[in-house]
């Protein structure tokens, strides 16, 4: 019998994208891995799960190198149709991702490669989230050889119930990254912009764009830390209660 | 010029849903109100955004008595181009629902409805969701007026930054309402299953389905609140980082 850990392995690019095969690269050496990830794109999904649809899965197969199962749905779909009705054993570890681009600030709450964390955090699995700072010319390999590291750490340590890891690797060339970083969700904003256009057929469509406005600096927020090339590491939770306001809320004394 | 409040208003139950209609009819005796909301039902979509797609909008009008536009987008893009695209100025309140069915406990992650208000509540806009107890035979005019009550209260008050409210209206009959209760979040996860059937093709697929294992009990908690037909509000925000782990994970020591 095997004595690896299993490891659920998802991520919202899809199966097919080029940052969860060089996590399932990396890890293969040290785990059973089982991946369970969306058919196609599903970035900035959020939290999604997909109830008025039914759900399908593929066994999946790159180049006899990479073994998986796709799903027509949502990162949080993947994670929960992974425990529940095909592993039907709890994994020892999640790892989502490795994404393309940055999850950090507000991105967070965006983002489907965190939500699938999150849905493995309330299965009480380990679990994190892993993100390369950009968009363009992607070198995984640096951010799966420290997915390897985070899971043999995760192995060992314990986190609070609930609580997981949302990782973001930057970009630079492996011997310029400065080190790690432990640090709380950006909240800086976006400032939206809409493209209006007219389509061929003369009927207005509109397209999102927009810029994070005024990215917080230093090493304690997951945006300063990746602009300096440190390794970003917050604590979530799905826990959204805001507590200091609980006392505030009952001085307001809202009757029926 | 109307000294009315603006009111931006959006669901994910979709611009023809009841709950929609009752909350328009309630609070258009108080307020100037701007229906954005999705063209069709946009349920358990969580914080999704619609970047890979052209969103379209359409002005849309029932009986002469809702004036709206209809987005093919989720409740957070309505917010976004409600607010950047369409209405483009600050609206003095946003109103989330009234959904059909609780939004407490975890649901508030999967929730739609609650995304729609994190919007808000980024944009700087006071904002509420607001959810009815059931799914079936809805009542929705105490929650109406409820809302009616809510904007009014939160005109007068400060939410801190980044903080908005998700408001649970059981569905007992007016009557039977016992009072209102400042809630946390509950913590009580599904036990999931996953119907496995087989399509008239012969293909397998799943459906999936749940049920809340031990929703906690008491005043305090917004399951609970709403099992002892109170009203339960919850402060909530879209800072994810559990601050509590903070020093634990620096003692980690995690290196590159």
């Amino acid at each position: 019998m095997s004595k690896k850990p299993c490891i659920l392995i998802t991520n919202d690019d899809g199966i097919g994208a080029p940052g969860i095969h060089a996590l399932y690269q990396a890890l293969k050496s040290i785990g059973d891995l089982f991946v369970v990830a969306p058919s196609d794109e599903r970035s900035a999904v959020g939290h999604a799960i997909t109830l008025s649809d039914p759900l399908r899965v593929w066994k999946t197969n790159f180049h006899e190198t990479f073994f998986g199962y796709a799903v027509n749905g949502t990162p949080a779909d993947c994670v929960k149709i992974g425990y529940w009705a095909i592993l039907k054993k709890k994994p020892d570890v999640l790892v989502s991702g490795i994404n393309l681009g940055p999850n950090t600030g507000i991105n967070t709450i965006y983002s489907g490669t965190v939500s699938a964390a999150t849905e493995g955090a309330m299965l009480g699995v380990p679990s994190f989230a892993i993100s390369l700072g950009t968009y363009t010319d992607p070198d995984f390999s640096y951010a799966a050889k420290f997915a390897v590291k985070m899971v043999d750490i995760l192995l060992g340590k314990t986190l609070p119930d609930g609580v997981y890891l949302n990782i973001n690797v930057p970009a630079c060339p492996e011997n310029e990254i400065k080190g790690v970083a432990i640090t709380r969700q950006g909240l800086a904003l976006y400032k939206e912009t809409f493209d209006q256009r007219i389509d061929p057929h003369g009927h207005t469509y509109y397209w999102l764009s927009g810029q994070k406005v005024n990215p917080e600096q230093g090493l304690d927020v997951d945006d300063g830390a990746v602009q300096a090339n440190c390794i970003s590491i917050t604590p979530v939770h799905y826990d959204l209660t805001h507590y200091n306001s609980l006392e505030n809320l009952k001085q307001w004394k809202i009757e029926i």
